[in-house]
């Protein structure tokens, strides 16, 4: 298993909520039964909890060297997304967090999976188009 | 008919919910009426049931010789997408489940069939642009 | 007008609800107070009724046929989605369906027309990204 | 002031409600502060009322000249916008209209305006991919 | 600290409630661990308030200095962010209020941080496609 | 056969070679074989001869008209393609005319047939990316 | 081997050279290894013939059929690009043909190959952008 | 017609061979037959003459009111591409200069216009792609 | 360094010259000095020699594998890309050879290099659009 | 003047020519009349000479170092070209080099000047689509 505590954190800036987006499209682990590396995109969304309530937002660099520790983990697509948001909602307590893994595929079928901890923020939506 | 035996499963890895998509970007079956090829991308949705219930997700490698299987049946557009539907949806037991079938077309006229099965899980959503 | 009896219909495979769409990319008619021909590209989009209801899908050649009728027609953008909307919706019964036709412009000004009949199925929905 | 009474009407072809579109992708007026030109795309969406209910439509024609005579004009981005909800709102009688002009920036910005008069007709929604 | 009294404001021209997009393609600040100059898209969108309430609208080309004030700052993606929202949101007392952060990336990670005050304006909605 | 008589011209303007593309993207004939409607985009690309020598240009208006006496014409891809390039080499003796048409497709095939006459004025061409 | 006897010609209708393109995006064929299926596109240019010399062109509905007996075919990438070329230009004898094959990509890597008979037919190049 | 005078140069800041681009997005006129505003988008390239030889570049400023300057002129498409070469070659005596105009289209039909005047810097091409 | 002696080779099928095109999208390395991981799509295009000269392809599992080998070297772009090319020019003794690697970027900066080896195969062009 | 000092070279892993090319997405500098910034993207393109001639590669941590160096700089896009094509080749002594920026507009117009030094590589040429 990764070791999740390679993460790091810093005190959110702000007393009202907001949302973060970290989009690493440079993500690779291997398949285990065959050992073949996959590659997928790996984004992360979250508000994190309010800065009186002690709220944490995830540092980048650690962000990426977490995902660079996957690199010869052998974890299918649906463990690793649950994987990664259960390590990051450990770490941040946030609000609302999501994790969606897209793959570039294997025989043919490209994959997506999505996770996520808490509800939306509803509140954040834009008015659609 | 397709044999549905062929698809194979494994347990879902976590306690908690989240949704799964493969698009099958291959698919080919035939018109039962002329005989001639029709060509397709497929795309299945499904949040498997928890853990803790038994849930199961398809496993790959096997999703895709089931689609295979189709490459010499001569299905309509709108009997195969629910025939996928209704073979997954015995198969996986899912909390919600969605098969969407997009056709290139056929005398100037592209098709798109979507058969679903259970609610939609709106937890999941991602606060709209 | 044009004669809607060319459109035939074939029992929907499926006692549950499903969405279909047909998107034709080659629609032309003509303007009846100029003459010139206008380009379109119509849309349709429906959920048959049940199956233990009598539902009925649109055959799709005879669609082709149907939309072909118009190439003479002097009509214009509004009316024309109506009247699709109408032939359709006589003939299907569906529980909904949607029309919506877009065209090339005009004068620096393109158009889209949009109608429908009955309640969208909310069921179906997707979660948005 | 552009004087809107060279817009016309035809009445509404449908019992049925129904939702209408222009785009106008060659819309240009001037910056009242610099008299530079502004170019930018005016989008108009309406239902309009029922025709048992004198329900009436914008002819495209005279639409196309009524926003040529802005070409003059020194009006800002805000103000455009709601003088075009005003007049067409005052025209039509809709049930629903909206105003979305779209500006290909100055200094580095580009700026998107929208305007409304009405509740937004929900039942004539998609189902959402 | 960027200094926000360079921001001005003039009166909406409006009664009826509309809404307001500012899309700045060329924002560039510091990370103020490294010193690296970082680049961004800055959306803003909001919802002034009324008129008679003495609504006001931001001034484009001061919106602009504003913008480039931040170009020798050392300040992080989430600070930004939020200082950006706080400042338009004192300067407008907007009944909606929304400011988007589109981040190139570093590390192969981009991001986008989205901070918000206000409910959103669900009336203005546009039926989705 | 279309009455190429329907044409027009005017002097070039100019005693300096230069070329001229339409692109009329609203054709249609019909198959001649089944009479169903064909649907392409027809490239028209020519350099005039010199002022001197008594060059001219096609008028847009007669062109357009031209291309819509198609509309009913039952005619093949290739031959099409070969009419409309002979017709505007005899109306313009230009010093080079390309005719290019791309058609929608049938049958899962898509088509671009494409005629000259002259040589290609190499001395007009752009430095390449 | 594909039985190239169904192909079908008809003469060329010009006395004067020009390039034909056919896009076939339905293309599907079997790994002879892996059985597995293939699927690309195909696409067919060539110059005819002159009339006078016996030029003729391919039929097209005859190139669909030939195109779909690979269907079942064990072939290569490399070998059924050289078949059909070979085949098109026994039947053909055109002044310049070349057949290029898009492959959707196996193991994470995408194909294309191309082969040629005869002169590329340099005089009806296009001035580049 | 337009006055060139509006135009205004520098020294070329170099010794060595290079090549300008302008493009601009924002162009219109009128059609001298209706009076109807034409939308274009007007490039222009050139390689100035060295500096030794007296070489000059056009001021970006001066170039956008000389563009503005048309937009109450009424002038074909072929005439205003002609103009603006003859103004520009007259003004910069460069090397090579090309002017492209690309117009929105008017009944269905988009129009690029392209002149030149020199041999075009083959010594500055690219190896393709 | 990498051990080539993984690649096979099968005879080429044509005694006519053709051009083979592998993209693979999913290549990675390690930068030498940082050791982070590198990610780019390699792109390999060559001409066989001919059959009767005894010329060979590469085969497309053991090109995947020997492109996997790069997972953990540490190698500069440049010095992978002349690698590849060497070690492929050495296997196949092509008529013509190409390399070009694509990468995502470091520091706001994206790279590609191309290696080639013999003279490209200028028969085999197409006329250009 | 920027100091072209900060840029550091290694000698080039190849006896046999290549090209390199790197995109800088992130420059910005100032123009020398407003004082507002510029924000381009800087393409360099070069084919270092032999290793036996002592052919050397740009370093590309310094290159980002040098390109960031113009942040203050009040420099003209013409000039800020020819000063990087002229820093780079007299640092390199390339057997070829190519400076293209491309910059986002000012008052509607945006531009490309692209500056070189020796005669492109032909040989390096892929045959074109």
């Amino acid at each position: 298993m990764v070791d999740a505590s390679i993460l790091e954190t810093f005190p959110t800036p702000s007393e009202t909520p907001f949302v973060i987006e970290h989009i690493a499209e440079e993500f690779t682990s291997r398949c285990p039964k065959t050992g073949h590396p996959d590659f997928g995109v790996v984004t992360l969304r979250y508000e994190p909890a309010l800065a009186s309530a002690g709220g944490v937002c995830v540092e980048l660099k650690s962000l990426k060297l977490y995902y660079q520790a996957y690199r010869e983990e052998g974890i299918f697509y649906e463990a690793v997304t649950n994987a990664i948001r259960d390590d990051l909602a450990a770490l941040l307590h946030p609000a609302w967090l999501q994790v969606i893994t897209s793959w570039k595929g294997r025989g043919g079928i490209r994959s997506e999976i999505r996770a996520t901890c808490g509800e939306p923020p509803m509140a954040y939506q834009t008015p659609t188009r």
